[in-house]
């Protein structure tokens, strides 16, 4: 056979396993697979650095599947060039990522081969994808550290860091505005090693995009300063390769190849309809398909002799090389820069460098206190200086964050700046949640920040850090109702409860000074668990750890913090950051008056959780049934701990545009409130 | 004086009194009122029909300040033209809406100048705004009404409808996501009532826009098929004029005004810098500006004479010429065609026709059942055949949440057709949101459906109708794990706890399609509430009505279905959604036992909550302690139902990619696994 006809009938060896694979899973997306089979095809077997061998070295090229729903490109692509699969702790295991057999299971129970592309679940994947925009979103935060880390680690006749970000994309990726906000970064940023390839087939779901997206994607990506290509037939293997040669030369812009193609191409009857999009093609459909690639009509889930080697001999071959040629040069590099060597590998381990918690402070007592948002931004700064591949930003409100690394070196992440460790991501909180998953997929310790509120807007991408287990960490400042007089639209109240929702998100809300800095000693070692720590705006006064229970206690999630002596306590406060103060002040009123109560400070429900019912109980005895929660945020859930003889002293409304202390008085967050209430039950016990 | 000094005088007290009101506050923006004043005093005197003496007239311009934090322009302007306050009941009052006193005690609590518009707390304000880029993107649905109005409503000879939306907005907006979406859309759509004033000042929180903000906006619009204007100068009033009249006469594309301005302009210090947008100027810096406006230095909150007669005399007396011969227009009108002066009559009270409810369908009993999103789009079709201003769409999911109006005339909207009732948003969920929150601000009854999992994308938007108190309707498929094949990034597990939080959302998850007709029956009832309803993609059996309690009872947000005979109930079993019929086959079975049990159906945790504790208590009898809750969905807060005896079937985790069944029975939502959990509990009593 002629290299030609290999291609072809690789190429057809993917689209036919997509149609098989939807076809017995009676469920998927056959239509993408077919018409961007060449498309992969090229790239992975033509152009990609990767090696099916290796698929965590550390300088390969990425790709994203950003429409994720055309999973089957990837496991097909995974299953023929034999790549191998890894564990969780980054062990090379000799068996495949993905099987035949997984495909013919494709969306089923334990298959390795599910419904989208869902990293940590299969080697290989460089990213979950699915929920529209994340990919694409992800990915600017994979180009923006490859640079950072050129920047830090390759030296003249060292470059350990060169890899290309391939993404692909269709019209919904690009219609959603995360996808809008990254690529208006990439732009400003100049990220020339991120290509996009749009999947320009004119239909979703509803249609023809005629009726919703007519906007001219050329114009708006040249508008982001982004080169722009356009490939006219996406089965031109040719036209394919010469686009990604223009961008692997393309300098200080990012690349938009605009693939026109064919939904469902191969199909007579649905080819270019929504049909092909979402659903088995159908059997009869299937057999004329495959008459139209010159394929065995009856065959299911073929795979004819010489498609394996020729992506052996392709991407296989390519790959291996270029792996080899990279150990050797950082073997090289070891000799000659053992410090950065380790810091690579301890990277790629997510381990952290020795003594990387040496200068965490320990704030004095101090009744005025220290906000949040401040002790936050001191802890940020001397975890930095230790941890050289701790970065990251805010959404246009580092100066109210306090999340800049301010030390000499740090620097703004800039085009003409690739090593700076502060990022500017603008007013863009959906991207930079997005971008801080791609930063953390690249191995770098990454945090983005802004005002808890607007969390809202970066959900779905938080969600994502958390189902791909990835240790980035979200910095949200001005909790509760710190930002007074912004008002209703600023201060959170359901925020807290709706994070704590999220499985895997370790959601914090530190007390005081010590407990930020507790909180985030916890978080640092967190190695496949996001988190998202709650700062005041105000300040909080800094409790005397002589007279209370140490912070270390926030490893545990909760923890006692004052008790009274002579017997097991009548009433259990419960609180969790600037309203710990209050119950401790109540605490101290009931002491006075002779009744014993104790202080909980719960910063982390979800940590708390994972702690052994011996210590839980420990904390909060079954037998003491007066609990007094108080939390500025929604009351919903603390029942959890308040039990049926509790109360909770919380929100039910949204707040109010006022100054804090006012809005203390009237939402009854102050201590003579809530030392009323503790009474209150104990009088009707 | 002539008219240009009193122009500059009018400017100079917008300037001043924001100035003052944030140095009295100690917090605020002076800066963009600063910059702005001359814009929206060309805007509001020269340009704008708006009669403040009736704020809701219903063929005003709307104006909506999507860099809410410039509050000040807007509570200068509502004080200096006096406009009147409307209650939530939509009476005029003949009281200011704000007045001295409130800009004295801006940012106050209680005061009618809170620290961004509030809709619904300060009359005159068209949108809740400060979360950057909802109020471009809620223009953008108010854009849309104006068109439907008018297509529904106009006649030769009756204009009624021919509003101007103007929105202006700050760099922010313009990053976000959610404004980048509606843009794409505005464009499409061809709204050429809308006008967005961008005030292109270089200066964010975290500096010059030259940090993270370099595209070429004007390239960007112009790519979405926008009309791209620019003004070199913010302070010259005739160029701000001209750009406006170019805009009013523009046909087929929104229109954009890019406005080069000066934050801070006028303070000599803070110009040009991000020091003068979020926090007070200071009394030396004050006393400066006012020298350079040439104010005295001493006064504070000063208006001079001849100002408010200057804004009488502009959009005082043309804002009432408008109305009042509209209000002739509609007289007339009301006379040939009294049929639909009744509709807006209706429509501007948030009432619903005579009659809204009467084709509502009753489902017979069957155990094979249809899908929550089937019975939904078969409620939708038969409501919005009563209500003609009932209408809505879909985030490119129409065919999937089955929100497609079907009805002969229904049709779609666009441009060329805007009197269609099917929107295609594309796949712009937030977007989507915020324009149904425009639509529904504009009193037409509107509802966006996406899958439940991509609630997360619109949140932003959706906690902004529940603060505005709209009747905006959310529907949301593919609840719980129906979406099985595609795995956990399609699959909601925190979302109803998420959503349950929002204050003032109307959370429904029903269980059959009795109860899906239910739920609608609640929920267009709402005037200012709005509801959120989560609906399985999978068949869920009827229950038989006669046997199981009517499911009028979604009303009260739980009801009991099924009792036992013989005496109180020995469990009760508590299940929203899908899960009913798990609890129900469960009861059966333990009535086969001789076991009492009853079955809670549970819709609305929200509703719910609203009963009085007589209700609470009939359906969840306090004596009763054994209640086990079953749940797809995340298990946190449910303690509050079940309580300290009660357990919870519920989601800890992410789901899988699996079929459905596979899923149900590997995660235990099986009617076996519910009944042995139920015997467990019994035995352990």
């Amino acid at each position: 056979m002629t290299q030609a006809e290999l291609d072809q009938l690789a190429i057809n060896t993917i689209r036919t396993l997509s149609i098989d694979a939807v076809q017995q899973a009676k469920s998927g997306h056959p239509g993408t697979p077919m018409a961007l089979a060449p498309l992969v095809y090229t790239l992975w077997n033509r152009v990609m650095r990767f090696d099916p061998k290796d698929p965590i070295w550390p300088n390969r090229d990425r790709f994203i599947l950003s429409n994720g729903h055309a999973s089957m490109l990837l496991w097909s692509l995974l299953y023929l060039t034999g790549t191998r699969a890894v564990n969780a702790d980054y062990e090379r295991l000799g068996e495949p990522s993905v099987s035949l057999d997984d495909i013919r299971h494709f969306r089923q129970l334990g298959s390795k081969a599910p419904g989208h592309p869902e990293y940590h679940w299969v080697s290989g994947v460089e990213a979950t994808t699915g929920p529209l925009g994340q990919g694409i979103a992800t990915s600017v935060g994979m180009a923006i550290a490859r640079k950072w880390l050129a920047s830090r680690y390759n030296r003249p006749g060292f470059d350990l860091f060169d890899y290309n970000i391939y993404a692909i994309c269709g019209d919904g990726c690009l219609m959603e505005g995360v996808g809008a906000e990254a690529a208006s970064l990439a732009g400003h940023l100049g990220l020339d090693d991120l290509c996009w390839i749009y999947d320009n087939n004119h239909i979703t779901i509803e249609g023809d995009t005629g009726i919703t997206f007519t906007e001219d994607v050329a114009a708006r990506f040249l508008a982001y300063r982004w080169n722009v290509l356009r490939v006219g037939d996406a089965n031109d293997l040719q036209r394919i390769e010469d686009a990604l040669a223009i961008f692997r030369k393309t300098e200080g812009r990012p690349t938009l190849i605009i693939l026109d193609s064919h939904i469902g191409y191969g199909s007579p009857n649905k080819i270019d309809t929504a049909a092909a999009h979402g659903e088995p093609l159908g059997e009869g459909e299937i057999r004329l398909a495959k008459q139209a690639y010159g394929w065995p009509e009856d065959a299911r889930f073929l795979v004819p002799d010489g498609v394996t080697a020729t992506f052996e001999a392709g991407i296989g071959a390519r790959g291996a090389a270029c792996r080899s040629a990279w150990e050797t040069l950082f073997a090289d590099y070891r000799r000659e820069l053992p410090d950065l060597a380790i810091e690579i590998d301890q990277m790629q381990r997510r381990d952290l460098p020795a003594g990387w918690d040496r200068d965490l402070p320990r704030f004095p007592a101090d009744p005025k206190g220290i906000a949040g948002r401040d002790a936050s931004g001191e802890v940020l700064n001397r975890l930095a200086r230790n941890i050289p591949w701790f970065l990251g930003g805010s959404a246009d409100l580092g100066p109210s964050t306090k999340t800049t690394l301010k030390f000499a070196g740090a620097g703004d992440f800039q085009a003409d700046n690739p090593g700076g460790r502060n990022f500017h991501f603008g007013i863009r909180e959906h991207a930079m949640a997005a971008i801080v998953n791609g930063l953390s997929l690249s191995k770098l310790r990454a945090f983005g920040a802004t005002f808890f509120i607007f969390s809202d807007y970066a959900r779905p991408a938080i969600r994502l850090s958390a189902l791909m287990e990835l240790p980035t960490i979200f910095v949200f400042t001005h909790d509760a109702m710190g930002d007074g007089e912004d008002g209703p639209t600023h201060q959170p109240v359901e925020q807290l409860i709706s994070l704590r929702a999220v499985p895997g998100l370790v959601m914090l809300r530190p007390a005081d000074a010590n407990e930020v800095v507790e909180a985030y000693r916890h978080v640092l070692q967190l190695r496949h668990q996001p988190a998202a720590i709650a700062l005041s705006r105000q300040p909080l006064p800094t409790f005397d750890r002589t007279r209370y229970a140490s912070a270390a206690g926030v490893a545990r999630g909760a923890y006692v913090m004052a008790d009274a002596a002579g017997g097991p306590p009548e009433i259990i406060l419960i609180a969790s950051g600037s309203e710990v103060s209050l119950i401790v002040q109540a605490h101290e009123a009931l002491s006075a008056r002779g009744i014993r109560s104790r202080v909980v400070s719960m910063p982390s429900w979800d940590i708390f959780e994972h702690q052994p019912t011996s210590y839980r109980e420990s904390v909060l005895p079954p037998a003491v049934k007066l609990r007094l929660a108080v939390e500025q945020a929604s009351a919903l859930g603390w029942e959890r701990y308040v039990g049926d003889h509790g109360r909770v002293i919380g929100m039910k409304a949204f707040g109010q545009s006022a100054p804090l202390k006012e809005l203390q008085r009237k939402f009854g967050f102050e201590p003579e409130r809530v030392l009323a209430v503790a009474l209150e039950m104990l009088a009707a016990k």
